[in-house]
């Protein structure tokens, strides 16, 4: 895969080169995010973070991305873009706002928007979720998470044992990792959800074709015993087809610290992709684990600006030229590092 | 017309020197907005971008023109100043935000808002469109379309014909660039619309006195012949009385590639204010003339960087250090001009 | 107080010291806000915007404060975090967004959440108005103002008198105004409102442990008399039972020039902490004394950006540094001056 230029739109663009090379850059950009220099190299470009559905997290973090690469940031926030909503095709808006930056996110509703709109575009588009469909840039910061926290115990991607657990069935982040761990070898994967809310069988069988070991649980404690990860999900209510539907399964699986303790063995890391749902009736991933040295959760937002600062730098081809453009940090940052 | 320090709220401010000199500094803005070097002649500066009508592409378009001269920008996009809700007056809000920013846009759904709002004002005050009133940054875009495209074939705006398609009653766009036509010399007219819909009577008085030739037409492939530019408009829906009334006029007048070769000159270079609605009951310029290289519309809104970067570096008076702040481009840009 | 590095969530944080550090910073910030020359002191560092509750002023001047001092804004204005609408934690919405910048503004509808949010931020965060709970910026340059405008006349705030205006039992910036005050000496205050929007009983506690001398009128005329400083509220219909209640307090108390001039010391200044209610039935504070030289309501809302910068200075610790990074204006500013 060659980054220059190119549209970031589906993990499935991803081979196992390109993913560590993302892994590799996401890496070099560690001191930026963490404060201990700035780099200048993309000053005077511009990003369109454009998101036509809510959105804080994945908003904030690619503009954010950006300016640690010191470029400005113009956004649209809006439920439908005005344009659009005169009858504007994606054609047209993506014509004209390609002419107004130098790179664009988009996270739009419906499925297959942003390869649509990214076909028109003069610069790069990167997919900020395209409703139910594709968000590659959270299953490319889950897996090198998972990457690195393993990298901890002196282990690689290969040869992992991972539990993923909650709703399987409407969960775009799980349906995209799935696909990235097919790209590495020797997996085990422990599938803990309801029946209802299953991993969809052509995402097992992607799985199963990439020699992976599936195997299925209703019964959370059962299926997280023996792994090296857990991966913790939240019910995506919006998803549902009716907020009773989704009532049904709130609740449903609650990991705690005793039930860690029981079950697991006492490194083993535990992920979400966030938000994770703290109201009493859900609290899928208990507040009790937050002192917890394995709950990676936060680390893993943090590597979500490693990865979209990673995924800018490649397709803008300024990899290379990242350390030239460093600068001192005037302020204080020991809080964060404290 | 002295440039340096003033608002910017109507078409009316122009002459025809001024007019010239806009798109003087516009031409000189070409390789900041091409991305063929960068400029921090404004590091340091503050747009104050405020609006309190929906708008992504004008929005935008003025937020990136000003982070391509290198300053910052602070955006309101609330349908009202929470402000303006609490019964503040628009000399107060004028009075309080000139203080936070450098220079201003605002677009306001009321006519004359800006006009008012910029007397209070410390700083200089774009109009970036208040309600059916005025918008003279797209008057003067579509001008400076109609220059460059036209002199692309050895002609200047004197001396020009043409063709105005569409609601030339409720098109801002329409009236505004009318009255800077009056500037020039010895242009032909073809007004093509429904009856209802015909450009008010005052502007076509405007444009006799100017000395031009004004024919009207009710027959889009009459009126089409012999001119060099075809300007179509989308029918301005949100401001006709009703959605009925609107639906009557909507697909009335539809442009698409044969009508267009049974018609015009090979040469005929099409414009539109944009967003033009590609939906299947409107459609006034067919998709299927996306390929046709005299389709200027997305060179349109390109230039609408241009004339908006001009109109930021004529009123803060950086006109003649641009080039001074001028550095390389550091990233991959192959794609826009590709 | 050691800024370094702190949260600023409550007026209760500063003694007398820390508030003249505030002011003694300010000062020097002055020929950065009035544009005499630019710093890129913090250059590189991302300030998080987060309103979730409308605000436009206070928003855009935390920005524009930020953007001053060479650093990037991100921006969050809506109702509700995405995120907390999916039942997030504000200790996970902290642990998160805290990851994404290097000092946060929040601005929240509900008591004490900003300063929950805090507790779990990993950069320091400001309060920038947490409901009818505290805004201690707000606060600060009141009393900057008062400090500067008196100290023209050659007073200090100490042995200040202060007439207090109106709605002063739902005025969160009269509350915290009040307790600043008890850091100073020999302060006489006078209370004017109607009897049920008197000043909370505590608050007047306060005041009178502070040896302050507190006067209160239902009679505007009778209580701006002999006053340095008139400080004239709106009044806070939004934190009102009903708006029926809110309307029977309106246009109650109307200051205007002839009462100025009938009641009042030649020099006695005019503040507010704005937006002021200009509608007829309103006009707490008239447009006719916008002339009067004495009506400081446009320094006031100036001086927010220098109390703001000198925040954001001083929790990240660059106060020394400034002026180190300064540059010249490249930018016509007269028309702020003139």
């Amino acid at each position: 895969m060659n980054f220059v230029g190119a549209h970031i739109i589906s993990v499935d663009q991803f081979d196992r080169a390109a993913a560590d090379r993302v892994f590799e850059v996401a890496d070099k950009m560690q001191p930026y995010a963490m404060r201990n220099r700035i780099t200048r190299v993309l000053q005077g470009a511009i990003l369109s973070n454009m998101f036509f559905e809510p959105s804080t997290r994945t908003r904030v973090s690619f503009g954010s991305a950006f300016n640690l690469l010191g470029g400005e940031v113009r956004e649209t926030t809006e439920a439908k873009s005005s344009s659009l909503a005169k009858g504007e095709s994606l054609y047209d808006t993506a014509r004209v706002l390609s002419g107004y930056s130098d790179v664009i996110v988009m996270r739009h509703p419906d499925a297959g928007s942003v390869a649509k709109f990214a076909e028109a575009s003069r610069v790069p588009v990167i997919n900020g979720g395209d409703g139910p469909n594709e968000h590659p840039s959270q299953a490319l910061l889950d897996l090198y998470t998972m990457r690195t926290e393993i990298a901890a115990q002196g282990q690689s991607i290969d040869g992992l044992s991972i539990a993923l657990i909650g709703d399987l069935r409407y969960g775009r982040a799980v349906h995209s990792l799935c696909k990235l761990l097919c790209l590495y070898d020797n997996i085990r994967l422990h599938l803990i959800s309801p029946q209802e809310l299953a991993l969809p069988g052509d995402i097992v069988a992607l799985l199963k074709i990439a020699g992976h070991e599936v195997r299925q649980y209703t019964d959370m404690a059962e299926g997280i015993g023996g792994v090296d990860i857990l991966y913790v999900t939240r019910t995506q209510e919006e998803r549902f087809p009716s907020q009773q539907e989704a009532d049904r399964y709130r609740g449903l699986f609650r990991l705690n610290q005793a039930i860690y303790t029981q079950n697991c063995a006492p490194n083993t890391v535990i992920m979400h992709p966030l938000p994770r749902d703290s109201r009493a009736q859900a609290q899928e991933l208990d507040d009790d684990l937050n002192q917890n040295p394995n709950l990676a959760i936060f680390r893993q937002t943090d590597n979500g600006m490693l990865i979209r600062m990673a995924l800018f730098a490649l397709v803008l081809d300024v990899v290379d030229q990242v350390d030239n453009f460093a600068q001192p940090v005037t302020w204080f940052t020991d809080k964060r590092h404290g």
